[in-house]
């Protein structure tokens, strides 16, 4: 069966984040003064292959544990569902 | 009042994704042979004060099209609700 993955990746809460200060600067330039905080992160889309929906959700665990997130400065969370293309 | 979006930026269909090519085959050596396909995106939380949800979500979108999306290759969507921080 296929599946599809959708991850987000984002910095802990704590740890700084230029890029978010760089991009709420930017936006309040352009007139956005109501923005008061921007907080950056990733999004990945994995198609896989896959028995069941429960091994397909173990692998994408894996996968954010060893290679996707920072364990260190980065938490995950994603959302699995069968794919049908 | 207080509104969160969470924005998810991806590429066009056909737009060549370098970064997903390159994470497919560091998870296949990895032994994430069933992995077939890795779309890469940006992920955005914003905190804004406005007076009405419709508002937060036309300020929202005006964002995304000015500075957080690339209308050329990139496709953007987002939610936004009430926020109590």
């Amino acid at each position: 069966m296929r599946f599809r993955g959708k991850i987000v990746i984002t910095l802990k809460p704590g740890v700084f984040d230029p890029q978010g200060v760089t991009i709420k600067s930017a936006l309040h330039s352009l007139g956005y003064q109501e923005t008061d905080e921007v907080k950056t992160g990733k999004y990945f889309e994995i198609n896989l292959d896959s028995n069941n929906l429960d091994t397909a959700q173990k692998r994408l665990e894996e996968m954010c544990d060893q290679l996707l997130a920072n364990p260190v400065i980065e938490n995950f969370h994603f959302t699995v569902e069968p794919s049908d293309n």
